[in-house]
């Protein structure tokens, strides 16, 4: 059996993880990565992470001949280098270098978070044994990975993918890219609290408000809540949020036409509440609605682990 | 030297031609459509053509091997039949077969008109040498064409690409589709023309409804030409349309990021006045905006060839 690392570095989380052939997890460990304390400090928990989960696995590190490393923001995966991340604070961070000359030998690569996970999922998750498939995370932004024949789709510069960034209301809610509109400002976690806030604002003595009096904060669950109680107020937010959310998956299979599309993250938690309606919605917009072979919507399977399995299995190749 | 028939049925025409192995056409003929007449009329048409363009070009039809078609609709390419277009008023016509009892021997291969066109493009027109592609045809509707890895794009049910078919708008204009505020309802020459009606509704004594008044008609050149003349409702009308083009094309472009887009189309004789505007506010949106390396946008070069070669090139494979 071969064996693989692949590490996942998240905004909170630094995961890394022994992977072997048959993209099977082994081991694994999670540390924090305090972005705040600048790239140095987080390479180091980086190297820790790697170190940890090998000796874990019980597997020589010597045997390990590639690590894989799925990174938040934009890379040059030719010459290792992370060259903007806006959640880690990083600009042309040399990061394969650096770990190169740490864990001498080894081959090191790079690839965006979400595509690492995409092919994590793809290879051993919701999406296994598509030729085609998007995955698409509902967090704190919509992270998007786009796996065609079999492989990551990255465009002909490394930036293609970014499905989160495509507008679906002009002049539309402000989004984090400097557009307007675009699906990730509707169809995020942070686009969910953003909708139940301004229903609060517009019903400030409603359920929701007492909801989050109680809960001292409004959440992406906020609205689900208020909507399982019959709440009128978090049924609407709810149904505007699956709106917008159907809107944008039924342009990604109207592009696509991948075999499967997975949703992932918090927000899908929600399960068939969230589930059901968002495909009663798309199957009554998409193009190919009289197709015999339609795109299957489903959630994600590998929750945390997608990112390190993918990222490990990047070395395979 | 090997020859290939490619044949471009649309609306309007049924263009057949034949193309050398290195995509240049040696002959071509177009005849009237008539889709009115039916089925069977057409299909007649379509041997015309093909015979036509044959004995034109002085090879004798022994010598050919393949017939590619171009067809607007949904096709399924493996069995032949066009499933459904919608231009043509076809249901489930089975095209390839009924030529193939025509044309004995003859291998005969049905493929989307865009994507036959971008196909074209790619390999003889502004998309030449490119790796990843898009062509959009800016016409009655927003054709889409979606060239990865040197091949059509066509997801796992032949239906992939129709990008003119996502929404850009939440709830704005009717589209053909069933969709509301669809790219093709903004960025065709059919919404244009509207875009420039509701212009004329509002102001109905200005300089637009002048022209509108002499020419007898609103066409998609109408305010283009009032631009021009600086007339400041006619700007609006082109500022907005270059709006909607630019979203939809920014849309595609943090999605793929191709080598190159190309906008054929009758809107872009407009030049400069179009592709110069374009350009600007696309470079400002697109997600990749700090990338070396970035998509270029350019207009067509072989008009209504492309659908010719791109078809007829379909045999070489």
């Amino acid at each position: 059996m071969k064996y693989y690392i692949g590490v996942d570095i998240g905004g909170t989380n630094v995961k890394a993880g022994v992977v072997d052939e048959n993209a099977q997890l082994v081991a694994h460990v999670s540390l924090k990565t305090k972005a705040k304390d600048g790239y140095q400090s987080v390479l180091k928990t980086v190297k820790q992470a790697i170190e940890q989960a090998t000796e874990l696995s019980g597997e020589p590190i010597e045997r390990i001949k590639t690590i894989g490393i799925g990174c938040p923001g934009s890379m040059d995966s030719e010459k290792g280098v992370v060259l903007y991340s806006n959640n880690l604070g990083w600009k042309n961070a040399p990061l394969a270098k650096d770990l190169s000359e740490y864990f001498t030998g080894k081959r090191i690569i790079l690839e965006n978070d979400a595509n690492a996970a995409a092919y994590g999922e793809y290879l051993a998750g919701a999406a296994k044994g598509a030729t085609n498939a998007v995955v698409l995370t509902l967090g704190t932004g919509v992270g998007a990975g786009v796996i065609i024949n079999g492989e990551i789709y990255k465009g002909s510069n490394n930036a293609g993918g970014e499905i989160g960034h495509t507008v679906i209301e002009v002049d539309g809610a402000q989004c984090t890219c400097g557009r307007k509109g675009c699906f990730e400002a509707y169809a995020s976690a942070t686009g969910l609290v953003r909708m139940t806030d301004e229903m609060i604002e517009k019903y400030p003595t409603g359920r929701l408000h007492e909801m989050v009096d109680r809960d001292g904060k409004i959440s992406a669950r906020t609205a689900f809540n208020a909507a399982k109680l019959g709440d009128p107020e978090g049924m609407e937010v709810v149904s505007k949020y699956i709106k917008y959310l159907a809107c944008g998956i039924t342009n990604v299979i109207n592009i696509f036409q991948p075999d499967i599309l997975c949703i992932g993250g918090g927000v899908c938690n929600e399960g068939d509440n969230l589930l059901k309606p968002l495909k009663s919605l798309v199957a009554k917009e998409i193009y190919s609605k009289d197709s015999k072979k339609n795109t299957e919507i489903v959630i994600c399977t590998l929750a945390n682990e997608a990112g390190m399995i993918g990222s490990a299995m990047l070395g395979k190749k």
